[in-house]
């Protein structure tokens, strides 16, 4: 790890293109990883990185171009020509060229398709064009191995030879019938012992992992992590072998999937960082907080019902936060639990079963904190036990309508196709707040009687 | 994936067990991979499941108990005597069995260590335990293939096939020196195309990526993943190579930071899932609740501070749990992308500059949402305009602070060496609305003079 982003560095580039000593910047970024060329790309100005993007010869440059955040890519191929992305894209895996290719408006990606020169190249990625980007569909690329069962291992050498010059990684070599249906894979030390005329069917693994083509990523990723694999094979409804997912973007998917559980956790839209502008980070909170706004006004008004209860018992108006602030918690916690259990697919049991579970546990949870809470009100503040017994009674409905909630607007959502982590975020906090201050004074009035 | 754990699978296996028919166990999980075994294992009572693993045979069950909850295997492991464990770990690569013995008692692990027939296997793992579990040190396994750069080409394939066999997955073959430093890899390719005579030292290839014994396993994580590395070689202090780490590997720290950090942000410590028991679950979820609630209960003895103001304006009362829940919204959304940028080494530029970046932002945040808030309620509820303007400018300047404080505390919290995204959770919400409180009644004091 000897390549690192000084300000320095940043200052010698900025320098030489002004200058437009293309020599030292050739040189500077001579055996430089991709990785490490997009990240000094992110910390130019706009222009300087164009000029570092023309400059470098495209084989370098189109692996730093699916390195770069989603944003700078789109900006430095506004100003590309079709035939200059074209070029990038000749030199892809299919894969990541038909993720560069789907973020294009639909006029440039004709365009663009129209300028490669690799027919074959061109049309497999309009295939993968075609797949839902979140489905096996999108995250395959179409190079792999593939030998034929019916085939000599003498031939099935020279024809692997041949392919593997177009993989990165072979990772497997996947046997197929004359349909192209996926029959099984090969061990290369089989492949190395067996006689030059033996035929593939007689010695090939039909034992083998693979997804469907319509498979969600979220379920590959799953699969891939479970059996330990680092190459999958894709198989469409007639199971033909239509390309292979290896576990470099398996990883991307996992990373990607969990921070944005996590970004919706915290009420943050869309996918930002800390170095993203003030008004993309505004944009990705600004709805959030608003929603909870919305949310905080009907807590005002419901209050705001209760005026006449203020004269008699105003104690009751100091334990609102308290109560507002133990029902999104509450409901934050089973949330999460839901959540994470949906997706790595470990929810098992009936959802009764499950709803008797918080049930006893809020209780646990309820009385605990209630007995913690009239001790300490009635002790420090000198509270009468009326209200420390409404504030506990109100504090245990609370806590179990709020992990009732929790637990099943996850389930719900996830039944109609919506992201359940949505229910984790400030959507909860805020109509637990709601629930947690009407339940409150509703059973205040009941025993208090104003 | 053909295989599928239903109910009746269960029940089946249960009744086979009762017969102690072992011929029809056997036939059940021949060929079954051994994290589907390990599923399996973990819906079935308990001596059923230590049934199973006694029966199956130790290549089997060795994976299968890696591929366990850590609860399972520890109340399985507490059944097997220490040489039946040491036979299990016979089986396994060096990290795995390294893995499962730090999580015996020591006297136990003297035990396991003494019963282990391969002395070098029983050498290595003892090295291994002595590395931190959340460094490269405790990620990487012993079993590599390495060659001396002064070997020939003859001499380096034949040592490569004896080291090959007890890999699974060769990756890469490492250069080093007679010293053992790490000098460069060696492409296959170039190794078949070479003459027999060739000392290594003419064509290995000295660029190669590597990462520190010491190093923490967010940063092998964030390396291998920005590299797009299925495996990177570990060196210690003396550029010695000593292990080398695997992307699978990597993915289980990927995966398991991300719930982590996620339920740290729900307030979940400890890692459990929905299936645990409610123990479980409650030991997770009520220490954090106990938190909020004292944080709860320090509001209500500021409100209580305040009940003389209740009389002339009884509709600030009314406000208080909008402004907590905005405090605390705010405040997990600063915190929440500070996390990120921590964990994911993103995080550029000063201090100074950051926290310029979140007031400006949370000044129009602030202003968007007061105005917002004096308009409706001013409109629908009628609000005097002295009101108003207390409630509007209290809630910018709580979103200011509490954006501030979101920023800050995951930083400090890092730099102490403290998991920072403890500050997303109930922490800092608790927090937060502890000092929107307080603000806001300042603030009101302020204006309205009571």
């Amino acid at each position: 790890m000897t390549f690192e982003i000084t300000k320095e560095l940043i200052e010698n580039v900025i320098g030489y293109v002004e200058q437009k000593n293309d020599t030292a910047l050739s040189e500077l970024f001579f055996d430089v990883h991709h990785a490490d060329i997009a990240e000094v790309i992110e910390e130019l100005p706009f222009d300087e990185a164009l000029y570092i993007i023309k400059l470098l010869d495209s084989v370098t440059t189109s692996e730093v171009l699916i390195d770069l955040d989603e944003d700078t890519r789109e900006k430095i191929l506004e100003q590309l020509t079709a035939k200059e992305i074209a070029e990038e894209i000749g030199e892809l895996d299919t894969d990541d060229a038909a993720d560069i290719i789907s973020e294009l408006s639909e006029e440039r990606q004709g365009e663009v398709m129209l300028e490669i020169v690799d027919e074959e190249h061109a049309k497999e990625i309009e295939e993968l064009l075609g797949y839902d980007e979140n489905s096996a569909g999108g995250l395959m690329a179409k190079e792999l191995v593939k030998v034929n069962e019916n085939w000599t291992v003498l031939k099935c050498v020279k024809e692997m030879r041949a392919q593997a010059e177009e993989v990165t990684r072979v990772h497997s070599i996947y046997v197929i019938d004359d349909a192209g249906k996926l029959k099984g894979r090969l061990s290369l030390k089989d492949l190395l012992v067996a006689s030059t005329r033996t035929p593939i069917a007689e010695f090939y693994i039909p034992k083998v992992d693979f997804v469907r083509v319509n498979d969600p990523a979220e379920d590959v990723a799953n699969v891939m992590r479970k059996y330990d694999l680092e190459a999958i094979p894709v198989i469409d409804e007639a199971d033909i072998l239509v390309g292979r997912i290896t576990i470099d973007d398996i990883v991307d998917v996992i990373k990607d999937e969990a921070d944005k559980d996590y970004q919706m956790a915290a009420g943050i839209s869309k996918d930002v960082e800390a170095n993203d502008t003030i008004w993309e980070l505004t944009k990705a909170r600004l709805p959030w907080l608003i929603l909870a706004l919305f949310g905080g006004f009907i807590s005002v008004s419901i209050l705001g019902g209760f005026e006449t209860a203020m004269k008699t018992y105003p104690e009751l108006f100091f334990f609102t936060p308290l109560i507002a602030a133990m029902a999104g918690n509450v409901g934050v916690q089973s949330s999460a639990i839901i959540v994470q259990g949906l997706a790595n697919d470990s929810l098992k049991g009936s959802l009764w079963k499950r709803l008797l579970k918080e049930v006893v546990q809020s209780l646990i949870n309820g009385f605990v904190l209630a007995s913690l809470l009239m001790s300490a009100g009635m002790l420090f503040l000198g509270f009468k036990i009326a209200i420390g017994l409404t504030v506990a009674i109100s504090l245990i409905s609370v806590i179990m309508i709020a992990s009732i909630i929790g637990t099943f607007v996850p389930i719900i959502l996830d039944k109609r196709g919506v992201d359940p982590a949505l229910a984790t975020g400030p959507f909860i906090t805020t109509s637990n707040d709601i629930f947690g201050i009407l339940i409150y004074f509703m059973i205040a009035k009941t025993i208090l009687g104003f």
